[in-house]
């Protein structure tokens, strides 16, 4: 196997050294790259992923000594993730998010679009820039108090990075004039990075200063029909963390400093939850202790079930908003008599980095990290025997393993790495495997040079290990869902 | 045709009154979303895109009274976008970009990542919020001058907004106490919203204050090395802008406050440019006219061709660094002797919706956009007969053609729109066709009905118009390239 970019290197045209060479000599330009129309581009084959080669610093494992200074209080999740490379700490609040963390957000950003496109959410991208004087006229500018990151540009002019977009979006739907009542329900959603200054950023990627939301905003012609969108994003909401495999309770919530009557929050039940729940043992009532008086213990649905408390981590929350903010901003209408009437809106927010540490947070042992299976980084880890060993030449039939699954099964392409560190054994690089969670971890020995090969596979979200042929295999794989 | 989250809510379960009603009386909560495995999720076969729902505000399409009441100058692509609800300004300089936008824009990044992974490239994303202390280390705490975000946080800690990351970034690989020679090249990118706070942000996405850029940071064990990636990376991004059928030249350029001693632009030649760049007539020497001395008119490289000035947008820029940021941050290797040794880099910028924008800017006549066919917001637009007209009832052919064409061409999924305002004429429709750009229209009307059916299909991008069966159309965007 050579480098990914050893074998880019031998495709490279020119030879470089010349030309570099000449260039700082004589100030020889390069080629100039025309292409009145571009060339017909095949479907990418990417390489072979090469564990090897992938930015998973190891020596990052360790808690950072960054984390500890700056005295956060750290979780399981965020532990899991440092050590296996996955984020690394910048200012107190702040990440890099590394590659497997991208590849996994990226596919949690595919689900939410797919569900929020079905139920009508158009996506959009708003500045992270947001002017005081939007924020003040709706009062805002002082609520958030330190919350709010405010700075000024170079001609004194203040603004604060949103942590929300209330304002702004309703701004933005309040310019069209000419919206009419057969346009709505308007569902405006985006997934940008969001800043709020928290004063103890903790727990890695679950309370963090810096973060990835998808806020979606609706706009509606009657509050019945308001109701009607809110209850859509619930199901829609609903839906995704049941695709997801995450166990997810909606409860009633406070409506905060987002104002407006009716508001949900979506809570993963943890140990590490900020948020305490209080959950009916018979029927489906379930509601934060903030929304309940602090002796209640009877269900106030059913009158015979009693409340038990849990904590929980918010991952969504959901605001039936009236018209707080058309109203302010004046975002209005044409209705069926052609009068201008302020819209009816809702505002629906999900942690999208939160969901990814979250998830983690609930489905992970102490040791590994397990990830909802459809957005695990890669599906598969093939491991060749170790350098030398007895079985050494089995090596070659994991590379073709690799080629045969990437080929019978297309959407498996680029889901497949080979952990090609030989000189380590197959049991310390499996231990590695079991730490980043790969949902198939595929062992090519003894079996695999047989006459009728057989491939040990370690399920690991189920903990099983089943010793397959390669239809088998690909019989397994094929139930593997991709996104 | 229902609207999109009309069909949604034929779905929704719970009579949603009853339950938010019965919420506000007396605390009921929702029912408890659990689901310990998810359920098998086939693909979605998403609803008919209908024109009407899709937000592309119409009377947004006039320059805003904002863009000039900021001073801002324009220029067509800027009036383009506003006028087809592609974007609507915010503050100075900071746009809102609306759907069809976001769609362009994905798809933009997805040929961004094939190409940066295909010379090895891994996607990582850092936090906007840079401490200045980074910044102060590099010396470019002062050196950015007002041309850098700066704010405090709640404990009075400075930071700024990041233009450009080869502090973070080589911070990054600094903390890797761990990295061998055999990892090199490293190549780490991102594709992040960026901030400058321009003196005069103007041209729309071309100069603005806040924008998204992809920024790839490469580490090399020697010199030798770092040029032949500094290539690869110059021959992926020759690759990209071919792919999209922009003509792009590389010029020499100047290295700015990044630093490093070797550096090139990529720019699109465009009147509306703000580089003024020397082209050879005779070879293939181009360089930015800052690179050279006032009066120089003869090619320093053949000798034999005159200079001739041409403007250029530039989308692109490539820097060698050498030792510049590694030698400050301690961004070491162990060579192959283990001995620790400071890192080569190399730092590659794409300006992404710049890149969007300048695109239009070339590609685009006066009266409609035109865009790279890979990356048009949508294919396709179907244009079905006005209502009440003559040949009416080949409406639901225009239904049909679309099912149609998502199941013959299942990469046309989510690319096909229909254009079902049928209250106004096919001609103006197919104005506002013309001014979006879809690469692709089509026009179901009498043609359709006949014994042998005919559609009139206008190809944008070539300005022909061609009559054909269905099968002729299926032949036709069969080789349309997605992506």
């Amino acid at each position: 196997m050579e480098p990914l970019l050893h074998q880019v290197r031998q495709r490279v045209f020119h030879s470089l050294h010349k030309s570099l060479n000449l260039l700082q000599r004589n100030h020889s330009g390069c080629a100039e790259h025309a292409a009145a129309s571009a060339p017909s581009h095949s479907r990418h084959i990417k390489p072979t992923l090469l564990v090897s080669r992938i930015y998973q610093p190891s020596n990052l494992r360790d808690v950072g000594q960054e984390s500890r200074v700056a005295g956060e209080m750290t979780c399981k999740s965020q532990r899991l993730m440092q050590q296996a490379g996955l984020i690394h700490p910048s200012n107190p609040g702040c990440y890099y998010y590394l590659p497997a963390t991208v590849r996994s957000m990226e596919k949690l950003v595919r689900v939410i679009d797919q569900e929020m496109q079905e139920i009508g959410g158009q996506k959009l991208d708003m500045p992270s820039l947001c002017s005081a004087d939007l924020w003040k006229t709706s009062e805002r500018w002082d609520l958030m108090g330190k919350e709010l990151f405010r700075l000024k540009d170079r001609h004194g002019a203040d603004y604060c990075l949103g942590p929300t977009h209330e304002e702004a979006v309703t701004t933005l739907v309040a310019h069209q004039a000419t919206l009419s009542y057969r346009q709505l329900p308007l569902l405006l959603y985006q997934v940008t990075r969001k800043f709020r200054d928290e004063p103890k950023p903790k727990f890695g990627l679950l309370r963090g200063r810096e973060f990835y939301m998808k806020d979606m905003y609706s706009f509606d012609v009657s509050k019945e029909a308001a109701y009607q969108t809110y209850e859509a994003v619930c199901q829609a909401y609903a839906k995704l963390f049941a695709r997801l495999g995450l166990r997810c309770v909606q409860v009633q919530a406070d409506t905060g400093n987002i104002g407006g009557t009716l508001s949900h929050e979506f809570q993963l039940p943890a140990d590490i939850g900020e948020d305490r729940l209080l959950v009916c043992g018979t029927c489906s009532f379930s509601a934060n202790v903030e929304m309940l008086s602090s002796d209640t213990t009877d269900c106030p649905q059913c009158k015979a079930g009693t409340l038990v408390e849990s904590k929980g981590i918010e991952v969504g929350h959901t605001f039936y908003l009236g018209k707080k903010y058309s109203h302010i901003f004046k975002a209005s209408f044409s209705n069926s008599q052609n009068k201008p009437t302020i819209a009816e809106m809702g505002c629906y927010g999900l942690g999208v980095t939160r969901i990814l540490a979250a998830a983690i947070e609930v489905m992970s042992t102490e040791e590994g990290i397990r990830w909802p299976g459809l957005i695990a980084p890669y599906q598969v880890c093939v491991l060749p025997p170790k350098k030398g060993s007895k079985v050494h030449e089995a090596a070659v039939l994991a590379d073709e393993l690799i080629l045969n699954l990437e080929e019978s099964l297309p959407r498996l392409r680029g889901e497949v790495v080979l952990d090609d560190r030989t000189q380590m054994t197959v049991g310390k690089r499996l231990k590695d495997a079991s730490r980043l969670g790969y949902p198939y971890v595929i062992i090519v020995g003894q079996g695999a040079l047989e006459e009728t090969p057989s491939f040990e596979v370690i399920c690991q979200q189920t903990g099983e290990t089943v010793f397959l042929s390669k239809d088998g295999l690909l019989d397994l794989l094929r139930s593997v869902e991709t996104v």
